[in-house]
């Protein structure tokens, strides 16, 4: 199935079906992700209370787990909730924030891959190399690496995890230890706003959600926000900017997609 | 008092005092909350430490409680900061999110409504339907039920727990186990952007802490946000109706709510 | 050094360096918080993990710490994290949001000014006279003081202190301990939006983050947010002004601050 039937596919699978997504994520961006979600046609449910979580994400179609803002109380409710997912069937969708920036960050996502089963993983180069054992640079929860190998390590991790990954950065690398795509898509204001990559996680765990498929789910979530960015509004700043991204992203439809989007499959 | 005498009193009682309204509320919808009360011309406070909530509600005229994303540390605070405000004779309004959904927030509902008398509770359909005892069909946070019964429901949950209970939906209900009223206001964006319950909640807080008029100010919340619904732009997506919506009720009189209000009075 | 360059060296700075700010502060505004960081040139890090925060701070430039939702649990981050940037030589900036409100914040306060030497601390009159061991009146998180002692108050305080003290309200006050600068910039719509104080303190501290200037960066903070104010569109409401504000932010620049200052040099 070619890329773009996928699309197709994860774009009809969540019109059919109003998925449930339960997220624990950060106190910093949720009310965005959780707006994403709705203006996508999936339905977000946010808890993160230790004796409730396996419960709630029972109840769910995919699971995001996002440590921006994550603390020791956080994480014990991620392994659980991560591992009852794993047990159900339930999709789990990783945003690894500023893995590399300290020993906490890193120890957490170490148990969580440990712990759990990811069905998609995204993060910058920095997040993502870190993850593969690779050094990285990274400036707080910015990456300041190069993207020039972006396929390869998204290859290999994707092997190696049997999960698919995504890098997004300037050109986002998609791929599920078979293929990998490039996407070419965003624009520059999509930097200059905090949690874009959120916003983006949470939508692929919209699609995943729904369709269950992890590679179209990626590719059509990372996509969403792309275009949405480049058809929303900046000239007037980064308000105007904020609120024309979920103007855009509530008027998504897989025909816009199709008419912007600039996915490559790489060459091996 | 018929209802519009009651409009008058509130909406001129929030104009009289700027009232302090004290939250423990979710961190998905906190910044909409606070900034809907400002609108309408009350002040915001939100804190949760156990140590001090006693403290702070005691010099607020209002509590508003919304279990969005409770904890066992929030529960407890809840808890402690409820019984200081009914011992003080503040009112207290409560937001059962997704009371249905875990045992967590069932029983965490049971334990504040045991412990606390509430002047206004606000929910969808399957919360308050939860809360009475009855079966109750959700979606995580949202309700999948009918509303064809919720005068009956409303009105007997009011007499039983001898508080004013609102049910919001297409049509809302709102009684004080004497009379119930029917609002049929809104629009469907409020069902597309998160925390519209939540900040309906709010603004009931909002009318309460300055009025102390639970039927008033219940019926008062959610006109104002219904309104506003239906005065907010839509047609460019919904990060614009997100923020035409706080422009509305920053805009919103009793003259607004008369001209366009549609409350009947149901006959029993 | 004049206010005029030290203002164009606090602007440079920020330009010459992207400058990490990290953030232990309330979930309410933190999201608005982030967005200023990131309008004005900065990158912001929000992380209150108690086991990260020496680390984190560690890679930052600079630390705000803000009490808006502290609890036990967020005030040992604070003082961790503040020490550590303290031993390393990284400024921090506080603010003591309602810190006469209850006996918890009082106390945290206390604490952390025993414990941390701070570089800008900002509040109202009603927070800056309660950190000063005065009388104050306030109502919840907002001030009842009057203004006219500000710029005694400030500069007795700041040479008790030792650090930066800047009084937000109708005008500004900001005193290194030997000068004070009274500002008459704003708009009645700052007190309208939640978080523009909060959102003031994390300008300054991206300020002081490129350049370390406590008395410039103050200065530039507060006359960012109040300017941006008076540019940002109110007619249409609450909410279109909140877009505004971030759009104005984001387009700030040295010579709109220039073109639009109202600043004067307190006689002693």
């Amino acid at each position: 199935m070619d890329i773009k039937e996928q699309l197709n596919e994860v774009f009809k699978a969540l019109q059919a079906k109003r998925a449930l997504i339960h997220h624990i994520t950060n106190y910093v961006t949720v009310n965005d992700c959780a707006n994403v979600v709705l203006a996508i046609g999936a339905s977000p449910i946010m808890a993160d209370e230790i004796s409730e979580v396996e419960e709630m994400v029972g109840i769910c179609d995919a699971l995001v787990l996002n440590i921006g803002t994550a603390n020791e109380r956080t994480i014990t409710s991620m392994l659980k909730a991560g591992r009852a997912a794993n047990t159900k069937g339930i999709p789990v969708v990783l945003d690894p924030v500023g893995v590399g920036a300290t020993s906490f960050r890193h120890g957490s996502v170490a148990k969580l891959m440990k712990a759990i089963s990811f069905s998609v993983i995204r993060g910058n180069m920095a997040e993502i190399k870190t993850i593969a054992g690779l050094e990285a640079k990274s400036a707080g929860v910015d990456s300041l690496e190069e993207e020039s190998d972006g396929a390869k390590i998204a290859l290999n991790l994707a092997q190696k995890l049997n999960c698919v990954i995504a890098i997004t950065g300037k050109t986002d690398m998609v791929s599920d230890g078979k293929v990998c795509y490039a996407l070419d898509n965003g624009a520059i204001a999509l930097t200059q706003l905090t949690g874009t990559g959120c916003m983006s996680t949470s939508l692929i765990g919209s699609f995943m959600g729904a369709s269950k498929n992890a590679l179209g789910s990626a590719v059509a979530g990372i996509l969403t926000i792309s275009i949405a960015g480049e058809v929303a509004e900046k000239s007037r700043g980064l308000g105007t900017f904020h609120t024309s991204l979920i103007d855009a992203i509530s008027q998504m439809d897989v025909k816009t997609i199709f008419d912007k989007c600039n996915v490559s499959l790489i060459k091996q």
